[in-house]
């Protein structure tokens, strides 16, 4: 929307996962996207995920405090090679507690940020309570932080539109793809920031399948004016708010 | 999608609807908004809506071909106030019939209007048969004017984005407002297509007072950048297929 | 409603169904309640339900003419015993067809009996194909006997609420008690009904235990000044249009 | 239901919201019809909305104290007009918190009033978290007070029926207008209790075109019987529960 | 599956309730047939259904601890006639609260009597907040069970399937009958343990009558090899994960 | 089921689907499955393919009885391939029209094959309005041939169970997998006649992929004895009717 006029900082878009690695599988086509036109991503990871996401370093007996900082580790690199920053709030995994102070941190993380745009998990996983945790927290908080009653610091934000990733299994969780993200041109950054998650190297084959599979998809639901069949790779939304535009395509 | 080299054609938009009023009431907006950008429209009028939309002309007596040219008179100048080119199919209404032959016709507006959007009704309505009829031959018609092997005049088309427009009861045919168009630049012109239709008089403010709410709607949901609280208007719709973009936004 | 003078005619009933037995398993009581206060019922049943309702009297040896005479003659006795009407249209079961001249017929009864009520089968049923063809011409033929400009005999009529009766899968036809009727002062009726349907003997008790369902659901349901927990009987049914009404209750 | 004796008492109606306004907007009109009818009206209001829904109050520089006084104030007065008792819980809002303690306080509150009709928000809201948290409390409270176990004061009580009143995005909260209630006899006073409301005088208009394109929705669903088209307003309801009636209407 | 070694130990079903008597009307007949093929069962009540489900002893005037102990007694004794192991948490009902430490006493159960078939109430139940509190629990803490870095006692588990079990108003619960399975063998052992429910005597008809019902949809849903039509008796379950098959049956 | 007598003979698999290439998309494994128990398949293609589903043969200029050869050819040598007969019925696709003509030659294939088992296509897909267009008259077929009036060759059958295999964009087609099937076995047979289907190599790898995620999918919802993660492949089904079992698992 150009009603106002234009901001003069860059426009900026905040992540909000239940997991270290959740940002790169489901949404680091988008983040790397928003990056190359030289906008600021934020990364809010609501806990390392070392507990409920971490089978392989607890069959090899490894401890709690190591598997946070191998975790912890291999996020930082791979939001690194997304170009965009970090936050871990290590609120603690299996389950992820809804408390009113984490949804207050996260009010403050919006307040901060300023966010254009919102993502997150959508709001129902039956496979992984965490998601549905993170979701309902990253949504409240949106809502709060646009109160200006809300005792928190810093200024109430406007309604920045959100968009929920795909889930691991997405039929399941009633997740149907809205919107397909072209992420063809920064392929390369995601499969880099993949490969940064060694402890989850089983999933670096299944989510390139994944990105194809949404390419052919895109491709399919594309108009008329797209181009040759080359490869194109994709990544799924869902919009739990309507869009705005000011012209339909 | 800009895959493909630039379309040398302006855009085309294809409006597919059940009666000869439809297209101002609940996508007058759309469509002006598309001339406005220089591109063409074209509306297929599959009847009159000569039964079931004009009571007030049965009731003062009239008979079925006086009220044809009263609808399609009207219907013609709402056009002309919108900038687009109107066609009548005249298949009959109430019911209006779902068939092979008027799907047929279709492929080939279709084929020939080659379009980029396509606006037309949702699939369902308790209240009015004829809009489901109507969405059922347009959705179908765009399937098979995309097969290279329909044997109809004209080259395959590619597959471009549908849109429902808002029914009269929204919340009674499952009608969600998945996008909302900002249609205030050109308000007027949609209050001058409806004003053309003088036997519908009675819903001249009704649809401006959902114009109105729809505005109100737009902005709540519009994001952070919007500027003051002047008055806006707006259009719901819903998307059944997927939005394709390169940009999540 | 009250806002027009009151009808100076009873109240007036129709009942559509698909097959010669569906009036009274699954609208008995309904029936003879609209009875008891004077009104009027009438029953248009589209077929006999000779081919896929009989299955004990062709595994007999029967013949389709006998079959139909047989079903006649059993849901005309139970229509005396509800005190209602029947009417046959003999339009061919298994499969019903839809068709324009069926819905046409349908529409000419809508404008001769004027219904307050009308009750018919729901939209969905994956077990017999022809309740839903039923619903649909009932459903559409309402709309066009509203329609002034529709060419039936009768002047046209206003919009009667519609209910669905309740099928016998009723959780696999998406059927959801939405309005439990009180049956309890017309049960020995509606029980006498069932028993004019010989053919169909062994759903005699599956109906009576349904009817005693539905009467403790109902007294679950019925709010704080219900009496003591005498029998009740019920009948379930869902509304497909909104219930317009001068007090909540 | 008149199984039981009549009761000696007045009817009773409970509505629960979450902040001081929406029992003016979304039910005013059905509260000043059951004050119409003799009968009694108990509002409790869960938080002033001081917070979450004062937001000019806010950009006016007042302070939390000087707000909740003002939305008390102008939510009496509006009560008033309306010939209602309104209670205030004072739980606080953004975020309305979901306790036991405030559950076993709408408990007591139940079984003092001993309502014969519910309202409350519907379940979802995906634009306040503060309406689904007073839902199920609401509902919840409802439940536990049919329990003769429950260790609250008061005798437990039957169960009243429910109805979700309308919310400001009805389309979003998977709202459905179930029941249109005819407000058009008690339209002044409900148009009176919202000029109470001077720090949402924005609304005032808003709610005017939504009590009147209701009252359009109800014409259209009011079945044969409804009169000349003047002026109608409605309110739209929800039901969770069955409704149980001994006639179809 | 038998891709790995068949286990040497009995095949283990855990049935996770919210009241003491659930598990006998809802998963009786489950219960029975698992030990008739010679495996284990534990039944996990979370409460005695002490304050919400004793209605009749409340009004009797018995105590709390009186209540407790007559419900505990009434449900080792159906247990017994099933043939099945039943613990008590003792968590409180009417509301059952939803806490980690509850959900934690669950994971240690589900890790003790590692389950091959959990058995729990569905997730939405309007009529009775401590079933989907129980659902929640059991569900969430089958998902912490498997985590190898949950920590709590015993190994971590495998991803047994859930089924859930009839709720009292089916349809009103989102419940479809998604598995119906045939409990004729055991049919006497189910009624059995019923009748040892004393304090819910009203009960046993009901139940008998929906058993009678079940079986009915069952035989109409049984394919092509079922034999002659004796009595059936049937249970309902849904599953909220996909089943895992070898052969499409 | 096993109340009746064992049948004598082998158990029988009916596949119904739009076009030629189908079967081996979405149902090669469980039709090589059916094949390796020694029981008998038979498929039944309504259409070739010829229009809708060849773009390539008609982008190479090829015409139309060629392109039905070419697609019989093929699908003939991947019906071998899995071990099962196929029939064409030669309708005409794009648009395979409903009709009752058709309809009643699949009442005969019923009556003659009389399945224990029946695939087809899912109930909706907005991509391709064929294969809701089969779906439909297989699903009528099947219930027309259970009735014993029903005037076609062959004894009435029983009700076999039926399953919608998986269609091109599931998540769009309202698909949900509700049975996971092991197809590991089978594999390399359904691999062997995907590629029997020269016209749609660019498929191969895609549906490859598929069988992977599937499979993936699959050993996560497989309970607590599946054995060590070596690769497996799975299809994904929808029951449109309820499962009947005699032991949950």
């Amino acid at each position: 929307m150009t009603h106002g006029k234009a901001p003069t900082t860059p426009r900026s878009t905040l992540v909000i996962t239940a997991h270290a690695g959740d940002f790169v599988w489901r949404a680091g086509g988008a983040i790397a996207l928003a990056v190359s036109r030289g906008e600021k991503v934020t990364i809010a990871c609501l806990t390392y995920g070392e507990r409920g996401e971490s089978a392989r370093a607890w069959r090899e007996g490894r401890k709690l405090a190591e598997i946070k900082e191998m975790r912890r580790t291999e996020a930082e690199a791979a939001a690194a090679a997304l170009g965009a920053e970090v936050r871990f709030l290590d609120a603690g995994d299996y389950p992820l507690p809804v408390t009113q102070d984490l949804t207050d941190r996260l009010v403050r993380i919006y307040r901060e940020t300023r966010p254009d745009v919102v993502l997150t998990h959508p709001r129902d996983d039956p496979y992984n309570g965490d998601h549905p945790a993170a979701a309902r927290m990253a949504l409240d908080a949106r809502v709060l932080a646009q109160a200006g009653g809300y005792p928190s610091e810093g200024e109430a934000i406007g309604a920045p539109p959100v968009f929920f990733f795909e889930p691991h299994q997405p039929e399941m969780c009633g997740f149907r793809p809205e919107v397909l993200l072209d992420i063809t041109p920064v392929w390369e950054a995601k499969r880099a920031a993949m490969e940064c998650l060694a402890t989850q190297q089983h999933l670096w084959e299944y989510y390139t399948d994944l990105g194809k599979r949404r390419g052919v998809q895109l491709r399919r639901n594309a108009g008329p004016h797209l181009g040759p069949p080359h490869a194109t790779y994709g990544e799924a939304y869902m919009r739990p708010y309507p869009q705005v535009t000011e012209e339909l395509a």
